[in-house]
């Protein structure tokens, strides 16, 4: 099957109809009209066969997921999800494969309202890169630069669920819980949410904000670099699911939760004086979200629990990267 | 050596510093400002090691093209290049390699204005996708779907050379010409100059355009079945470099030209009307171009040389797709 035919069969009017789209795949570009006064968000990621997930994850989850974890930079940001471009590299042409991957990717572009306008099809070791747009009123986006002493830290849903899902993939973990559990720190794990609602509503509230993408501990780093301050994370406000402290007990957990990775929610600063705003408006997201400690002077990140000092415990787990 | 390490040392600040851009790499997102009253075109290409370069290609040139083919692209819509992505799969950190590459790659995208804005680095088989993004003035870009009865067929710079070049590279072609006539050939393969300033300056002449990645026989196809119209082409038009005559004379030089495909040169239509405008028009893009043939009704392309029909020959030859 030829590159044109791949792109026809599986992959072409994929995702959301948009009317900004003005010529869409089948030219030598993809030409769309941004929208007035809005700034674009633009953000690509790559996941690699054995480098970010293995060769038998299921294609619609991977289809799905490609997509999730670009969204969720989108999602930082506060930026509506608009276009995305499509590089998807197999090792060779298998349809019942690749209808199931496109499902998995139209499902969720179609969800966030996102067009694919474009892309490449070409031979080799199995890898998918995305880049996708968005769009933001200008002067509106939310960066990792905005952070002031003071500002309170929180993060949206659990953290450490997606890291344990890895763990019972891979068959490295044997716990005894129910298999409705096991199933749900998978799915945290193949089907991420990116909070795109979410980072909408704290555009307004929110002084800086990050996708977690490789565990609280490192991504917040980022921020305390380029905000120029410190923090203090409270380990015992972690949130944590029911699922992942039954599967590996509450101290595990927590070291999951501060470094296990590929979480996908949001991490973001508040000054005290929008904390009153914060209930109403991510209530209208349908997401949970949890102050976990709070911006200081400095640039160190100190963890505390309960008051004393806290020092994680080294996992010797190496997460995808 | 970490990601952010790579991204930093290798890429970040690279190509042109456009004021454009509000949100560089950092960040979660880019973020850009799109021009009011243009279309944002958007292109995506992948290259591939061992599908679409050898492993020893020098780095520099695989930095160079990678960009060049993308630009290519927009070139043929008549857009104006602005920011790109870069999405990089490469099995190790060897420094010296990425300082070749990130070279051929800046100086590109220099050449062109265009600035890199973000991308993901990581580990796997090498491959490269960049997507690219360029403006266009609204209803004015350049389509596959506007060739007309009687309107006449160019093509920009010379046909083939890409692909003997690509022969002399692998061994495959033993020829008695000179070093220079070589490295010339060559350089066509690594080294594509995308016709970005005439495909800008055709907007308001050609009926439609594509850039010639194929090869014309299966380019043009593209554009007659887009356009739902016939072509007559004269392979005696055919622009025919001396280095390439030289390397493998008059008749394979015809074949190459026909079906080697990596010109990255650009194939346009012109109605009657607008030939007078032609020559002023491109002769301030600094390229040539050469009439070779002309749009007809009907679905079919028909190849004459000299009047007659004319059978290329099937060079049994497996370019990189």
């Amino acid at each position: 099957m030829k590159e044109f035919k791949v792109i026809e069969r599986f992959f072409t009017g994929r995702g959301q109809n948009r009317r900004d789209v003005v010529v869409n795949i089948g030219d030598d570009c993809a030409l769309v009209a941004p929208a007035e006064n809005k700034s674009l968000a633009i953000s690509c990621d790559t996941l690699v066969e054995n480098t970010h997930f293995y060769p038998d994850i299921p294609p619609k989850a991977l289809g799905y997921k490609c997509l999730a974890v670009n969204l969720s930079d989108l999602a930082s940001m506060g930026a509506e999800p608009a276009w995305m471009t499509l590089a998807l590299t197999l090792p060779d042409v298998d349809e019942a494969w690749l209808a199931e991957f496109s499902q998995g990717l139209s499902d969720i572009a179609e969800y966030y309202g996102v067009s694919l306008i474009g892309g490449d099809t070409t031979r080799g070791p199995r890898s998918i890169t995305i880049t996708v747009h968005g769009q933001v009123p200008e002067q509106k986006a939310m960066t990792r630069d905005g952070a002031r002493n003071g500002d309170w830290i929180y993060v949206t849903g659990t953290l450490g669920d997606s890291a344990v899902g890895l763990k019972l993939i891979a068959g490295e973990l044997d716990c005894d819980i129910s298999a409705e559990a096991k199933h749900y720190l998978i799915n945290r794990h193949y089907y991420p949410s990116p909070r795109v609602l979410a980072g909408q509503s704290l555009r307004n509230l929110a002084s800086s904000a990050i996708d977690i993408s490789d565990g609280i501990l490192g991504d917040i780093k980022h921020v305390l670099k380029r905000s120029e301050v410190g923090a203090v994370i409270n380990v015992e406000q972690l949130p944590l699911s029911d699922e992942l402290v039954n599967a590996v007990g509450q101290e595990q957990a927590i070291n999951y939760a501060l470094s296990g990775g590929e979480d996908y929610e949001l991490l973001f600063t508040v000054p005290e004086s929008q904390r009153g705003a914060l209930e109403t408006t991510l209530a209208h997201a349908g997401v949970s979200f949890t102050q976990i400690g709070q911006i200081c002077t400095g640039d160190k990140l100190k963890l505390l629990r309960n008051g004393d000092s806290f020092a994680p415990t080294n996992l010797a787990f190496e997460h995808f990267s």
